[in-house]
């Protein structure tokens, strides 16, 4: 996300006279993210990725597109947050909205060429299906001695807890004709495998969870009133017909799921305790919303966001030692932008995918993604993405700082560093 | 501007691991923008423009789109930090690279109905081609007891020093066949006018100055290689033809102006002294050069704000009372995205304009302008606005503010209030 899609949502979530919980937070500034080119690392590319971004986040280092806390390049394994954390004592978790292997929580469990080899069987898919990608899993498959997909790195990692979708990653067999899972080899490294919102509750103290709560990526909370979507705007005889104004309503699907914030608060429980912890939390589908040209998705992902990081805030006041980070992997394609156009409304509107919402507080937001004329996805950006902190010496961070750095800040709050920038 | 204008200057004036100066002022939070519908203020607007940004700035309240500091619906005057700082015997000046008669300049000197009632010509051009405007010029003839044009009114002002663009707005008679013109007006009331870069150095201790060192717009920095903008990008049996990248060339038209670093300085050794002085400052053209797809041009934009803005701080470092807020009216079009589609490059490109940037550290950056088909112009943004802060008491600022905020902060500084938030 950027502050596209929190202006946005603060709109309607809160109103444009609101705040969110995010805005109250006491630190706030801007990290430039950074991406390189596979074939030449020294060449910088503008625009990243969840893998990327998230690699940033995880490991301090600039790596190529696609790429999953390994080196442009090299393939280098860089070293996580998570595992220096884990080596240190403290305990560790993932919780994510999206599936546990998708690029952004990946960069804090595995380490891939390529992050759509997110289990056994999307390995070989990729290969056959995608052979642009400027990376691939032939050199990680475990049968020629590779980690394994990430579902697999998840499965034999040392994390206490994971929380998030993706079943189907899990819920086949290591290699093609092997019998075992790889849920069973999750649960020989000993952890307790639940796939129930019910079961949040019955986590225990010591047990190491992983969780995965729909077969891909999570329902999200609102949608679209009936399901609308930002759409290509229609022209009668060079005239703008432009859509009707909509509001958002609750997503059906979304009843059966585990909200964010009630992952979050069973994950504190859990990890909560005289060793200290790490925990990731990604509110994913701000980002996939947003792709699809989804308005209220991703409005209703950033309240998820806000609503977990509540839960985070309300630990902290308890436990004035926690650091709380609030940040984004890359910016995005949504725009807000005037309801109807203010120079000629007759005659322009915008060349792609626009959405008027209705706002509670009454008024009405143009929303546009317009980046490319695809039928398939909007395009990312490279907008400086914003970070937000709670905690001890946050007033003391740069207002500006790269996205590697965030590592640095995180590893310094954990006596583990000296708090540095990352090699970028 | 907003962040996606900022990146897009970083990554090519220093770099994408540079930084500009604005990225070492030790205070950075986000406003968010407000505007409210002329007939019914209750109403929020989402996107506004530089008028309704500027009174917001100027005033602390939110006004209708195409206000000069006048509220929304009622047309009462809104007390200006300019009016307010000059009362309590600060000295006052305002520097602006577009005409000093345009919407921002203008909301910290003038009270008009409608922002392009720049000057007496324009003020019938106005009623008569653009009877869409919500408000008009209609109430402000001098004739008929009103204020008279933004021209008029920066000629009858009580400012110490007015530099930019805007000649022809004063070059002209108060009254269709009067012999008097607006820049007699402006003598009538003490004005030095001068006209040429070389004036600068002759402005005197207490000397009152308007200076016009163009028509219009004052000439901008850069500009795309041979001139080269964003364009359509064109398609050749269902594939893309990406454009040729290219970079950015001094624009010849600039040598003759000066540059908006240089009025600066002269503004700070004209204010300068024991009064104290409030100065307002617009790098005016991030705006005018996005809304026309000129990529170099808002990126050699941002380039000159970040050289005045290292002048202001050099004076702050002897003068540590002083306070440094930079700050936008409002966001914009400009977008950057991936400089091919990332997921079928081929077939798939922005349906908007697009430039390729070719940047001096060796990347390509692929910038987006597609908020509507207009041949006219783009559309703004309604995202939240960075807001930087150096001096006394700033990092004490909130996170998050209302771009109303801001005046209180200033009106808190000068001693004139008690920076609590503005009307809105």
């Amino acid at each position: 996300m950027d502050d596209q899609q929190i202006t946005i949502a603060r709109n309607y979530l809160v109103g444009s006279r609101g705040r969110l919980v995010l805005d109250a937070m006491p630190y706030r500034g801007a990290a430039q993210v950074l991406t390189v080119d596979e074939a030449d690392p020294r060449i910088p590319v503008y625009v990243g990725d969840s893998a990327s971004g998230g690699t940033a986040l995880a490991t301090g280092t600039a790596t190529s597109i696609g790429r999953v806390s390994t080196a442009a390049g090299t393939d280098q394994k860089l070293a996580s947050v998570m595992e220096l954390a884990s080596a240190a004592g403290f305990a560790t978790g993932v919780v994510s909205s999206t599936s546990i292997t998708d690029a952004t929580p990946a960069a804090f469990v595995a380490h891939i060429d390529q992050r759509y080899c997110q289990g056994p069987s999307s390995m070989e898919l990729v290969d056959k299906t995608h052979p642009q990608y400027s990376t691939n899993c032939s050199k990680d498959y475990k049968s020629r001695g590779g980690r394994g997909s990430v579902a697999e790195q998840i499965a034999e990692s040392g994390l206490d807890l994971i929380l998030g979708g993706g079943l189907r990653d899990f819920d086949q067999p290591v290699e093609q004709g092997s019998g075992t899972t790889v849920l069973d080899l999750a649960r020989q490294n000993g952890f307790s495998i639940i796939r129930n919102r019910s079961d949040l509750a019955s986590i225990r103290g010591q047990d190491r969870t992983i969780g995965l709560f729909s077969d891909g990526i999570m329902p999200v909370k609102l949608r679209g009133s009936g399901g609308a979507i930002a759409e290509f705007v229609q022209r009668e005889d060079g005239r703008v017909l432009w859509p009707e104004p909509f509001a958002c309503e609750d997503n059906p699907e979304f009843a059966d799921v585990p909200t964010l914030a009630e992952m979050t608060g069973a994950a504190l429980r859990r990890l909560d305790g005289p060793r200290g912890f790490v925990l990731m939390v990604e509110s994913a589908s701000i980002d996939d919303q947003a792709h699809y040209w989804r308005t209220c998705g991703h409005i209703g992902e950033v309240g998820q966001l806000d609503e977990a990081l509540a839960l985070a805030l309300d630990y902290a006041a308890t436990h004035p030692e926690t650091l709380i980070l609030v940040t984004a992997d890359h910016g995005h394609a949504a725009q807000l932008i005037p309801e109807t156009s203010e120079l000629a409304p007759q005659e322009h509107a915008s060349p792609g995918r626009f959405a008027r919402i209705r706002t509670p507080e009454g008024g009405i937001m143009g929303v546009n993604y317009s980046t490319n004329d695809s039928p398939d996805w909007e395009e990312h950006s490279g907008v400086q993405v914003p970070v937000y902190a709670a905690g001890p010496g946050v007033r003391a961070l740069p207002p500006f700082m790269h996205q590697v750095d965030v590592f640095g800040i995180m590893l310094k709050h954990l006596g583990l560093g000296t708090g540095t920038a990352g090699t970028h």
